[in-house]
Formats: C-alpha cells, sequence, structure tokens
C-alpha cells in the first residue's frame, strides 16, 4: 500500500485511546486524512495528545471539533455514544459521515440515531482489533493492517457515503465487510464478547482459591492460564458497557457454551477418552484456519520473545553413525 | 548463563516430542549432558531424530537407551506412563535418577512407582513450559528459560538425587520448585487444565454455531477469540490424558468457575454495571503481576507481530499551537 490521496479533508475523533489514537496515526501515516483533530475535555489529555503529535489540532469540545469535519469517528465505551451524539448532532456539517468504533452495534444505532440530523450519514462501524492496553499512548499505526472492519449502515444509507467509510479504512489497512447490526452483534458475541466474559471469569476465579497462593497462580501461570490473563487485562469500562448493552446475543452464547461445558465435564467424569480425544481433534483445525487466513501468527506462542541459552553453542547437526 | 560442565554422563530420552526434545536441544546447548540418548519405536521418528541431530544416539528400544543412563526423563502422555516404568524398571542402573515430564504428577507417581527398582532415585518432574506444536521438530533449547519445573520428589527421596535432577533444570534455564505431588496437581489444575478445558469447549462451541458461519468465526477472531484456538490447538493425547488423571482436581476447580461465571452471567442479566466494573478491575492486576515477575512478555498483544503500513512516513511530532 502506497500513501494515499486525502480520502477525507477533516476527520474528528472523539475519544483518542487505544483505538482512537490508532486511527489518529494510521490516518496520518497512510495519508487518507488531511488534517485531524482531536477532543479531549481534560487538560492533561489534551497536553499529552499535542506531546504525542498524532492530531493536527486538539480542541477542548467536541462541538468545536466536530464543526467543518467531513469526517467524525466516536471512539468512547458504548454506554456514552447517545449523550455525545446530543452534544455533537447540532454542530454536524451537511454531507459530513458520523461513524463509531464500538463492540456492540445494535445499541449504538438505538442511542445515537435519534440526534443525526437530516444530511448526516451514520454509518455505525467495528474494526475488529485491539490489544489489553487502553489511553492515548497505547495506540499505534499498525494496529488496523489485515483486521477486518465491520460496517453496519442502516437501510437507506447513501452508498456513496459507505463506499468512502470503507476506502477510508482500507486505507488504514483494514479489510471491509458490511452486515446487519443485529448479525454483527452475534458474531461478536462469539468472536469477542464470550471470549472476554470467559477469560474475566477464569482469572477471577484463581484470584480466590483457598488451597493455591496468588503467587502459586503467577509462578505457574505459563502452563496456559497467562493467555487467559491479557484479554483480562482490557479495559473495564468499555467491556462493562459492552456486556451491559449487548445483553442478548452474550446470554444467549452463554448458554451454548454452557451446554458444550457440562457435555465435556460429563466426559471427564465417565472416563470418557474417546469423547474427549475427538473433541480436542477438532478444536485444532480450527487454530489453523485462523492462521491460514492470516488472522494469527503462525509462529509458536504468538510469537512470544524465549531469552535465550547464554554462550551456547550453536547444535552441532548429527553426524555419526552410532545408533 | 555459561556453558556448565556436565551434570549428567548418559541422559536417556524416552519420548522426543516437544518437551522431550527441547530438553535434549537445551541439555547439549548447555552442556548439561555429556552423551544424550534418544528412543523411538517407529524408524521414521529415529530417521528424523538423527536428521534433527539433537541426540548422540538414537535407539530403537526403551531398555537399551536406558542401560547405563544415570538420568533417564520420560515425556510421554501420562496415560502410558505405568507401561514404559514396568517396560524399562529391569534395565535400569542402581543409582540412576528416573524422572518424567507429566502435567498429572499423582497418578504417575502411583503407576510409575510399583515399578521402580530399590536404588534407582525415582522424582516425578513437570516443567511448566510448552506451545501449542506437538512433534520431535517442535521442541527448541529456549523453551524452559525462567519457566519453572516443579519437582515431586515421594518421601525418602535422597536429597543429593533431588538436588542433581534441579541442578540438571538449571542448567536448562528452568526454575525449580519443589512441592508434593498432590499440591502440584491442585495448582496446576487451576493455572493450566482448567484454562485449556475452557479454551477446548469454547472453540468447539464456534465451531457449531447455527447462525454464525465457520468463515465468520475466523475472518473475525481476532476480537479475543483466536487467543483462546492457541490452547486449543494443544495435543489431543496428552490432553485426553490429563484430564483423565487429574479428574477430581480438575472438577473441583470447575464447580469454582462455573459458581463465578453464574456470579456474572446474572450481573449481565440485572444490568448490574458496577459488579461488571469491579470484577473487571480485579483481573487487570493478575496480568500486571505476572508480568512484573517475568511470567509473560511486557509487549502488548504477546507482542504479536504486526504488518507495517507500507511506505508510511514516520509520524512528525507536533509543532503549531493551533488547537
Amino acid at each position: 500500500m502506497t500513501k494515499t490521496e486525502p480520502i477525507v479533508q477533516r476527520l474528528a475523533l472523539i475519544g483518542t485511546g487505544l483505538i482512537g489514537g490508532s486511527i489518529a496515526r494510521a490516518a496520518r501515516a497512510s495519508g487518507a486524512a488531511r488534517t485531524i483533530v482531536a477532543t479531549a475535555r481534560s487538560p492533561e489529555t489534551r497536553k499529552r495528545i499535542k506531546e504525542l503529535g498524532f492530531a493536527d489540532q486538539v480542541t477542548e469540545t467536541n462541538s468545536e471539533a466536530v464543526k467543518d469535519a467531513d469526517l467524525v469517528i466516536v471512539s468512547i465505551p458504548v454506554g456514552a455514544s447517545g449523550a455525545v451524539a446530543k452534544d455533537i448532532g447540532p454542530h454536524l456539517k451537511q454531507g459530513a459521515i458520523l461513524s463509531d468504533v464500538g463492540s456492540v452495534k445494535g445499541s449504538v444505532v438505538r442511542d445515537m440515531g435519534p440526534y443525526v440530523p437530516k444530511g448526516v450519514h451514520f454509518i455505525p462501524a467495528h474494526p475488529v482489533a485491539g490489544t489489553e492496553n487502553s489511553g492515548p499512548d497505547a495506540g499505534f499505526a499498525e494496529l488496523f493492517v489485515n483486521r477486518w472492519c465491520i460496517l453496519t449502515p442502516v437501510e437507506g444509507t447513501d452508498p456513496a457515503a459507505t463506499e468512502k467509510l470503507s476506502a477510508f479504512w482500507s486505507a488504514l489497512g483494514a479489510n471491509v465487510e458490511t452486515m446487519t447490526a443485529d448479525h454483527h452483534d452475534l458474531v461478536l458475541a462469539v468472536t469477542s464478547h464470550l471470549p472476554h466474559l470467559i477469560a474475566y471469569t477464569i482469572v477471577g476465579t484463581a484470584d480466590e482459591l483457598g488451597d493455591v497462593t496468588q503467587s502459586e497462580v503467577l509462578k505457574f501461570s505459563a502452563g496456559g492460564f497467562r493467555d487467559f490473563t491479557r484479554i483480562a487485562a482490557s479495559d473495564p469500562t468499555m467491556w462493562r458497557d459492552v456486556f451491559l448493552h449487548n445483553k442478548e446475543a452474550v446470554l444467549e452464547m452463554l448458554g451454548t457454551f454452557n451446554e458444550d461445558l457440562s457435555k465435556l465435564t460429563r466426559a471427564i467424569r465417565r472416563g470418557d477418552g474417546d469423547a474427549l480425544f475427538d473433541h480436542f481433534s477438532r478444536t485444532r483445525a480450527i487454530r489453523r484456519g485462523i492462521v491460514q487466513i492470516g488472522q494469527d501468527s503462525p509462529a509458536p506462542d504468538f510469537g512470544r520473545p524465549h531469552p535465550t541459552l547464554p554462550d551456547a553453542p550453536v547444535p552441532k547437526p548429527y553426524a555419526s553413525d552410532d545408533s
């Protein structure tokens, strides 16, 4: 991908945490936006954004930031979407695109939709990408490369506006797919919300045991547990809002998960090794599929760094024939 | 760590998959063993071990391999431990140390113990390290560096033998801790077995949904799901045996996990945002603890590689003051 012509003249970012801050950096690195305006209420955050240098302007109020912007992206916990839409609605430019990055889309449509003025294109979006870190320092320009961004335009949306938003995300390195908000919420309940809930649960479980100390849990976490702690270190406010706003889909998926867990539990209790082996062989294939389509690293252990044995010689190839 | 004097004159390895093959490579790289003998029943595996060059000798039978060895390490699924002990018992040298690497220790003590001749030091062990790969090609010399190896010597074990095995694992880069087999099985049920069971469950759940296609699960797996697929890609035979042999501790931990999951489910159903926020904030601290003691990488996303935006310029620092 080479540096693109600006797709957006003036990009306004409300929320400059991991996602908003990464959009700013990626938009600048790719040239997808000519001017980037960021907004932050607290003087500390405004100062930090200026130091990090990922915006051309930093404003104190949302209304000032969105004025004259042709693309406004709201990157905040979904529970605050409605209030922000109410705040900025009257200040949006005719013909502007209003979008977001929330992990739930049905509630965003319901909460923001009523405040979107006629003549403004409202296209909810969700880039499926992230790390366990949060805040303006956490973002980086490469976050969206080869990840998927899902657009959920409501019925009657101008196709040209959807095309423009799609081109913007493509310039940031993302693959773009379009679906309904309801289907998005069901898909993400499986691929993101349920995994987070399970990880949050098991990490909490390990923290509260009588017979095993926390120090033991930490020391011996390389047996598998540590993988879950990364996800369970995600932003608490963001995730509280996800579960409150995608309740039905999450509870539905939880039901299926619980049935499956009961099945495996029964196999363990009964000593049914064949059932366990069959299940464990099937899940192995799913990992291969994810690596094959480039959605995870083929390197063992996610490519985690392994310290070396200092001064260790390179193993010599087998030479003799004395076996 | 510099190259050490040989701690072991003749190391016999029964099983040369991820763990056995890594022990061989690490023992050679560190100089901890003067001669390394590996054994494999199939001609294909023997040929592959020779090509990989991590052993000095490759034998067809276990009895031939353990003859004259002063340290024998059995690295096979725990369900096969008893049969192997029965096979090699009569051929073990007086004064030799017999050890293993199984993820369950109580059953190994019960299954192998009866076949250990008087004068042989039987010290079960478990290096808490691994990747999702298996087979002789999967091993590498650095696997145990800064990981913990747990020794579970039975009562009456010669302290000098325990000390020698501990020195061997230290030479491979591991930290060594000693505990009872029963406590080991409880600790690992939390830090390893339960996480694997949960990961196997959720990956299976996602594979069987009516409303969400498998292609969607794979594409949008970067929302969290893909982390679970790595663990659920672990060796099915090894893990079947773990659950069959650590049944009680796993079922006990599953009980606690289910209670905690019910609590969070209820908070979601009732819309209790405070309960969710409190739980999610608490688990974040556990991640920090694991990173602080060096049991995981501090890099975001496990240090997963992120492709770059080609031709992207380095972002210029914020210069103007026009906000």
